[in-house]
């Protein structure tokens, strides 16, 4: 058991679901030892604790689990602070100069839905568009760090991210591009939340994302132009990152907007992502 | 009693506040009624709820109230939305062109702080100011509004709140403004939140601000550019607002980024702030 990789995710209709964790080929009920996958029980050697839980046999195996739904595997972040334009790739194919420091924005936490719900084109949208990203959750505050070197330790651990964007709501209407980032259902999240502890180097992933079986951003982490690290430590420098805060780091080329053809997400698309080592998610778009 | 104003705070250490009210020349326990001034609570007709138990003598005054701090009025809001540039005056002071839609940007929630508590200027920090703001405490989920009209049902009631800003963090780092916005401590609330109900026009309401005793801002919500009802209106076109959110719907004239000496924020400093209903605040500045 010891071995084992930890996956922990959170099952239950939306606003209901409870913790788990995944070991072996079972799914085990985690509420023995937490009440949610949130910043209290995330601050704490969780993953650690959990193992041991598993090992002394204290975690009842979740019945007919195929049976519920799946949520985003954190609870109600403090807030969301996404990087813009880390990749070159993308900088390049939305006309962006190269940042010489990271681009900040946030988007609304209550646009996170779970990695198997609908995603809701916003009304009068024309430009909704996807991007996928990895997501860092934070286990420990994080304020003036000294040095990246000690960012990695403030890192609860990992998650795939869709930062669904609405270019015309965030570039075209006023300059500032939460409005572009915030609609209703716009950062599904999941289905994973993989611990730090299991994740050597988060520079070294390969992410990917096809709409209706077409491959259309296919990235490594390798070519962020701002490592996990150094994002980390550049955010606590303005602001506190907490326990159960989500950083989304960014997505590399590939989004319609980049496309001759801009071809923006429509009611009936299906979005499938995936990033290695943290699963795969999938989206319908429907209409909001 | 039944026509007594009511305000509604929160006493206590920092992450252990409990909800008050204040009506006549005293200060009731609200814990009979409300877990905490949140979500849940203001989205039931608190007001009403709460002037018949204070009718039933059901709620105990608080006992040597001046012992204890006076936190934020509201709890740990989900977000925090503000609207940039809402006045001409403030627009004109910093260079911007008049804007011709709400300009939206966020704050990190966990900024917010008590109205006495004490404002931190950021490590390498040189241009930390003020923006005293009329605070919008959202009662009911507002998501794609009809028209401004509806707009004012949807609001549990209004607040102080003290925009703090890092001008080069905000304008010279990348050109989105979360990060000048999110610093910690960045966001005094309080003290009262009063009801909507007993603020029938909240576009008639002078706001002020002092630094050391002079006089820096002083305005009326009447010169909004974009007024409450609007502000809500056009936000839930582009996101769900939900109870306990707050909007901050932007700063009048005489923030030091547009005086010819610009005098910052430096520690030691004293501000003043006061809305025309609401109560006044102050708070003393000190070094992160």
């Amino acid at each position: 058991m010891s071995s084992q990789r930890l996956k922990f995710g959170r099952l239950g209709s939306r606003g209901n679901e409870f913790p788990v964790v995944s070991a072996g080929n079972a799914l085990y009920d985690l509420r023995h030892l937490a009440t949610d996958l949130d910043g209290p029980f995330l601050q704490t050697a969780f993953a650690a604790r959990t193992r041991a839980a598993l090992d002394a046999g204290e975690l009842l195996e979740v019945d007919k689990a195929e049976t519920y739904r799946v949520g985003a595997p954190i609870h109600a972040p403090g807030k969301i602070v996404c990087i813009g334009l880390n990749y070159r790739d993308h900088a390049h194919e939305t006309g962006a100069v190269i940042p010489t420091e990271p681009v900040v924005f946030m988007k609304d936490p209550s646009t996170i839905i779970g990695p198997y719900d609908e995603v809701l084109v916003p009304r009068n949208s024309q430009k909704t568009d996807w991007e996928v990203e990895l997501g860092v959750v934070i286990g420990q505050t994080a304020r003036y760090l000294t040095s990246p070197a000690e960012a990695l330790h403030h890192v609860a651990g990992y998650v795939i991210s869709h930062d669904v964007s609405e270019r015309e709501f965030q570039l075209e209407r006023g300059g500032q591009w939460d409005k572009g980032k915030s609609c209703e259902t716009f950062n599904p999240l999941g289905p994973w939340l993989i611990p730090s502890n299991q994740m050597n180097n988060p520079q070294d992933l390969r992410l990917s994302l096809d709409v209706n079986g077409i491959r259309r951003q296919d990235g490594t982490t390798a070519n962020m132009i701002f490592d996990v690290a150094h994002i980390i430590w550049y955010l606590s420098q303005f602001m506190v990152l907490r326990p159960g805060d989500l950083i989304n780091t960014g997505t590399p080329a590939g989004v319609a907007m980049g496309m001759p053809d801009t071809p923006y997400l429509k009611p009936g698309d299906v979005v499938q992502l995936e990033i290695s080592g943290l699963g795969s998610a999938r989206q319908t778009v429907g209409a909001a």
